[in-house]
This record gives structure tokens, sequence and C-alpha cells, in this order.
């Protein structure tokens, strides 16, 4: 059974670079990660992550992950099922031990001295009855995906923030007309607003909600909450991310009202041992570049740790 | 007079870095700094910014300033002397309104509705009577910036952490010989550790101090604490570094005892319309990367704050 140091769950922008930083304290570190890149890799294009003013979320995510892997973090392209903490004896916990922890995949287990969730989100969902059947046949929550799929067609963006409106500039290179439908008002940040806005193709519906997705084998219609119907081939949902924080959950980490898991500002959370970073933690403003940092500085307070604690494994 | 939402003192990686988002944010930005690019353009190589495997310190800050100004940010190549809050009246105070600030700089003043501090550090001083007077005569701060004036010469570095280790294998690359002089040891991350000991030129003098410089027209020997001499043609100083608080104590920012700009996880001050980010602020780990998104977190908050409050200005 392989033995690590620095067990980082989640191989995003956020878990890629805190694996990096980790080796560079010589931290035996692995990422552990059902899609190594994280939700990043959905995304067209990056212009916020400083010091480059373009480039592709997939690009962005495999530069980290290869600057990570030089200096030898070992990736695990598995899913994590469960979770265990160490039990100690009560002669451990006198003696001032700290448990370590058993990580559980499809393929195996792991013993792990520290932690780092770096799990992320994933996109909520409007929750109609007919959502999930017209998954892949007209719904969609990832326009980098599916785009291509809806040229000269007209297609929908449900949601009020930045993802909103980046998928409709995005779909708006492919599809003839994108409504994107806001149950109060679409306020992206001011940069991609104008874009929206200049954009011909775009026609922004406010103060309405999806009520209802109609069609046969895909999708053809949207109804409205005030009774309008939208002919159209596709829905793209940008509502909102839920954070992936179950596991975490399940060994007794915090969480907040959102479901995020709560850090201080050394990425610690309640539990000894045990970080968080990027998206799945309760930082307020969550960006690739924030996340990063959170991710660096869990893998310096994790370092620190084990400088200071003798962690039991069995 | 120019009157900016968003005025960065600073150009740092932390300074570009939220000028970029804040920018991108529809903020008028301005950088008000007398080094653009901040004490990381007197590192030789940064191999821990997240994406690039290596790169040179001045390469780093270059590739964000130009990322910032490619948004329009402007960059004053000015010194900040002084700054001051405006004065509200009775009836402004009590309509809520928050105060801007006048910030004066050698060539004239700028009105700003909100401030990031993002001023830095620089290199603490061993405090001996001879270091002012040998200072660019063998005594230095800097050996990126110096080392090749000591071209098979011996040296020394003085300093216990992971600065004095980079300085130290830097120096070897030209320097015959170079000692490093540590009051504790040395700890540097544990990857220059290794790098340290593996290189022959390299010798650790553990558990002393200078005691004196000595030297003629220039540095020609320094004496230890437990009274042995080395002789020597340089000496590089790597001993810590001072933040950059003066102007924030100034207008009323609280400093912790090391005399760091104390901020929360928005990196917001005490003060309303007042944030810090970088290695001014009481991160207690602090990195190029961790400073950027300190910064980034900063320009969202402001962009808040910016929505929610009216400033006077005059």
């Amino acid at each position: 059974m392989e033995i690590y140091d620095f067990l980082i769950i989640g191989a995003g922008c956020a878990g890629a670079s805190g694996a990096m930083y980790a080796s560079r304290l010589n931290l035996k570190t692995v990422m552990v990660a059902e899609m190594p890149g994280g939700l990043i890799t959905t995304t067209h294009l990056v212009e916020n992550w400083p010091g480059i003013k373009s480039i592709s979320g997939p690009d962005l995510a495999s530069s980290i992950l290869d600057h990570a892997s030089s200096f030898g973090v070992a990736l695990k392209n598995e899913t994590v099922v469960d979770i265990e903490t160490v039990a100690l004896t009560e002669e451990q916990e006198k003696a001032g031990q700290k448990p370590g922890f058993v990580v559980r995949t499809g393929s195996g287990h792991y013993l792990a001295k520290t932690i780092l969730f770096s799990t992320g989100s994933h996109h909520r969902k409007l929750g109609l009855p007919t959502e999930l059947q017209f998954e892949n046949r007209g719904v969609s929550y990832c326009a980098l995906c599916d785009a291509a799929f809806f040229r000269d067609k007209t297609v929908a963006v449900v949601g009020s923030g930045d993802s909103a409106a980046k998928e409709a500039l995005l779909l708006a290179e492919h599809s003839s007309k994108v409504y994107v439908i806001s149950r109060t008002h679409l306020h992206p940040e001011p940069v991609n607003l104008e874009r929206v806005k200049a954009n011909p193709k775009i026609e922004l519906l406010s103060g309405v909600e999806v009520a209802e997705i109609i069609g046969d084998d895909r999708v053809r219609q949207v109804k409205l909450s005030d009774g309008k119907t939208l002919d159209l081939e596709g829905i793209f949902i940008a509502i909102g991310l839920l954070p992936q924080s179950e596991l975490a959950e399940k060994i007794g980490v915090k969480l907040n009202d959102k479901r995020e898991i709560m850090v201080n500002r050394k990425a610690e959370t309640n539990l000894p041992g045990v970080f968080a970073a990027g998206d799945v933690c309760d930082s307020a403003f969550k960006q690739a570049i924030t996340g990063s940092a959170e991710a660096v500085t869990a893998s310096y307070w994790a370092f620190e740790y084990l400088q200071k604690n003798e962690v039991v494994l069995r």
C-alpha cells in the first residue's frame, strides 16, 4: 500500500499548483482525480490568469499539471469512493499523535498523512422534470463542449452571472440566435456585459424563468414563466456551481450553508492535517488564480504540520 | 487632477495582477510605483509560479505588467510621498458617504476612490557600523544584481532562510568560494538545501554571526562572533524583508508587530476602501502567486465596495 505525505483529491488548477509546491517542499505527493485538469477544461478562453493574455482552459490546466509532474508528483486518474480517518489508541492520543487517512478508489487504496480537498464543484441543475431526459439531446451545461452541435441554430442560455454571459458569447460564434434567460437580470463582469450588448445575435430576456423544456426525441421549445414560448434546439444551463464536499463532510470537515468547506487563511479546515482550496472552499470570490494560491498555501502549512506532528497511519 | 476608482501603490506581481483584474471589472485603475516589477525583478530564477517551469524574475513581472497594460491600466513611475484621507462633512458622514484619498508623488497628485497597498518590502540590514560605508563596495543585498562582480572571488551570504540559500547557489555560479553564515542553521526549501549541500563551492557556517565588516576602499574581511575571520571580497545580506507600510500607517491602517498590514480574506484593511496585498500584508506564507491572488481578491472587493458606496473626493 502506497504511503503519501500529502494526498490531493482533485487535479484542477488548485490541486496541481498545490502538488507542485508540495513536491518542492519534498513532500511525497499524489493527486487522485477523476477529471484531471478540473472544470476549467470546459472553459473556452481564460483571459485573467495573471501574465497570460489568452489561453484555453485545457491548456492552462495542462501547463500546471506538467509543472507538477516535472517535480515527480504522481497523478492517479481514479475516483475516490471513500475516505476514513485512522483510529488512534488512547495512548497515541495521549502522546499527541495525529491520525492519518485511508483513501479508497475504485482501483485500490492509499495511506496519507495529510489531505488537500481541491475537489471543485459541478454544475447546478434547473430541477425541471424533463431536464434529465433531454440531457445531451439539447440540454447542456457546457457551451465549450457542445456549441459546435448548434451551428446556425437557435439556442438559449439560462443564468444571470458571468458564466452565463461567457456561454452566450461563445454560442454566438456558432449559433444564429442566442437568448439569455435571467431570473433577475444579467450581471456578469462589466467587460463581458459590454460584449454581450454589442453582439447582435444575443437577446436578453430578464425577469423570467424556464417553466418547461419541451421536445420529442430532442429539445424543440421552452416555455417561460410569463407564458411565452421560444422555439429552439439547445438550452445551456449556467446557474451556478455546487461544491463537491461530500467526502470531506464524511470525515467531519465543517461545511457552511452553501456546503462549501470552511477554511482559514492557512487553508486549514477544522480537522488537523486536512486542508481545502479552490472552488470547493468558502472563499467568496473564486477564480483560478485564487484557488491556485490557496492550494499553494495549503501545501506549505501541510509541510509545517508534518514537521511538528507524528502521524499514525495504521 | 486625475480621478481613479482604484489606485494601486506598487507594481510588482501583486499590484499588476490586481490592476489587470480591476480593469476587467471596468474600474479606472492606475499603478503608482517607484520600482515597476517590484522586488521579484532582483530574483534570478522563479521556478514556482504555477504553470511556468522556469522564468526570470524580471520576465515574470513584465508579463503581468504587460497583461495589465493590455487592458489599459496606467502605470506612473513615481514615488508616493504622501497620502491623505478626504475629510467628510458631518452631513456627508450622516448620509453614509465614504472618504476618498489624495495621493501625492514627486510630480503631482491623484484622487482615488479606493487604494490598494501592494508596496512590498525592502531588505533588512545587519545594522553594523561599517555596513553602509561598504554598500556597493562589497556589501550587497542582491546576488542577481551584483554576483558577476565577484567572478572567481570569495564571498559570503548572511542568512538562514530560503533567500540565503538561493543567493548562495547563484553566487556559486560565479565565485570560487561561498560561505553561508547563519545565526542558527540554514533552513531553506528542502529542494534548495539539497542543492546547497551538493555544491562543493559552498561552505555552511552555523551558529555564528557577523561581528564586523573590515576593509579599506572596499570589503576585505569579516570578523565572526566566535572570533574567527574570513578573507573575502563580497558579503551578501539575506536576513529578511521589512514591509513598506509607512504610508498605510500614516492614514490609520492597522499594522501588526512585524509592521505588516493586517488584512482579512477579502484583502480588506481596517479602513473602508483600503486594501493590501502581497509582501506588505500579514499573510504568513508569502509567495508571488499568493500575493497575486490577494491583489486579485482586493480588486473584486474594491469593485463591490464602489457598487455599494458613494465616495467623496473633495
